[in-house]
C-alpha cells in the first residue's frame, strides 16, 4: 500500500491549486478563476482544439502536461503575465516547486510529469507549443468574454499581449489568427493600450 | 471560421460549471469545491491511478469522460449523492441537458462527447466504471482530509455510501479496499452514521 498511499499524498497535496487565483475573470465577469479551474478548461481544449495544432501532436500528452503546468503555484505562487519584477525569480522558484511537488510521487511517476513540466517550460516540443497555445489563448477568450475586465484593471499594452502569444502562431497558427481579432476588437474598445 | 467559433461559443458556455457548487468542502475544508475543480482532479487521478482499474482502460477515453461527465449540472444543477428525491427526476433533467449542450458544438464532436457521457452513465463498459470509481473515491478522500465535514452535515449513513460506492468495488478493486478502511475510521470517529 507504500505505492497508494503516496498517490494519494500527492493527490490531497494538489488540492490547493483550487485556492490559488489568477488574475483572469470568470467569463461571466463575477469573480477571479482559479489554477485548478484553469486547468479542467485547457484539458477540455486540448480534446476540442487539437485539430488547430501547426504539427501533429500526442493529445494525452498535451492533455497531461496542461493538467499539471501549474502545480508549481503551490509553493511558487502565481505570478501574472505581466508582472516584470516577479518574472525575473519565477523560474528558480518553480524548480524548487516541481523537485518538492512530484518528488512526493512514486519515482516512475514523479519522473514522468516533472518531465512533461520541464517541456512545457522549455516550449520547444511540438506538444508543449502547442500546450502553450492553448495556455494564452483561454484567458484571452475568458476576458473577450467579461468585456475586457482584467486587460483594463492592469491597463495592458496591446505590445504585451503579442509578444506574449508569440507562441500561440507557433503553437497553433489558426488560434492566433482568431485572437489577433479579438485583441483588435478590444484596442479599438480602448480595453487594452495601443 | 464556422467551425471554430462554434468550439469557442461551447469553451465559453462551459465556463459556467465553475460556479455549481458540490457538497463535497476542499481537502482544507476551507469552502465546497465546484464541478471544474472536481473534473481537473479526476482528470490527474486517471493519469496516476489507472494502475488499479479492475480491467486494462484506454485512459485518454477515461480523461475525455470525467472531463465533461458533469457538464448537463449546467442545466440540470448537482443533484447531491444522497438526495433521493432529486434522484428520481435526475436522469430526464441530464438527458435534456446534455442534448442541448453537446449540441453546440460541431457534430462529430458533440456526438462524440454526448456519446462519452451517455457511456459514463450507463456505467457498463471498463472505461466508465473506473471513471465512476474515481468520481466516487475522490470526495471520499477530501472529506476525509476535511475530517468528515460534509458526511457530517448531511448525516450520512455507512450504507448509504457503501451502496453508493459499489461501482468503485467494480471499476478499481484496491481503491475500494482503501475506501472501506476510510469510512471504517469515520464511523468509529462519528462523522458517518453507522
Amino acid at each position: 500500500m507504500e505505492r497508494l498511499e503516496q498517490q494519494i499524498q500527492f493527490i490531497l497535496e494538489i488540492d490547493k491549486i483550487k485556492s490559488i487565483t489568477r488574475q483572469t475573470y470568470l467569463a461571466d465577469g463575477s469573480r477571479k478563476e482559479n489554477d485548478a479551474e484553469h486547468s479542467w478548461h485547457l484539458a477540455v481544449m486540448c480534446v476540442l482544439l487539437g485539430e488547430y495544432a501547426n504539427s501533429p501532436v500526442d493529445v494525452l500528452r498535451v492533455m497531461k502536461m496542461v493538467l499539471v503546468h501549474d502545480l508549481v503555484e503551490i509553493d511558487a505562487g502565481d505570478t501574472y503575465a505581466y508582472d516584470e519584477a516577479g518574472a525575473a525569480t519565477q523560474h528558480a522558484r518553480e524548480e524548487e516547486a516541481a523537485r518538492r511537488i512530484f518528488g512526493m510521487l512514486p519515482e516512475d511517476q514523479g519522473a514522468e510529469l516533472y518531465g512533461l513540466w520541464q517541456e512545457f517550460e522549455a516550449q520547444e516540443s511540438g506538444e508543449a507549443k502547442f500546450a502553450a497555445a492553448l495556455d494564452r489563448f483561454q484567458p484571452v477568450l475568458l476576458n473577450h468574454s467579461s468585456g475586457g475586465k482584467s486587460w483594463r484593471e492592469h491597463q495592458v499594452r496591446r505590445e504585451q499581449v503579442m509578444k506574449r502569444n508569440r507562441i500561440t502562431e507557433e503553437g497553433a497558427r489558426q488560434l492566433f489568427e482568431r485572437l489577433e481579432e479579438i485583441i483588435g476588437e478590444h484596442v479599438e474598445r480602448g480595453n487594452i493600450r495601443n
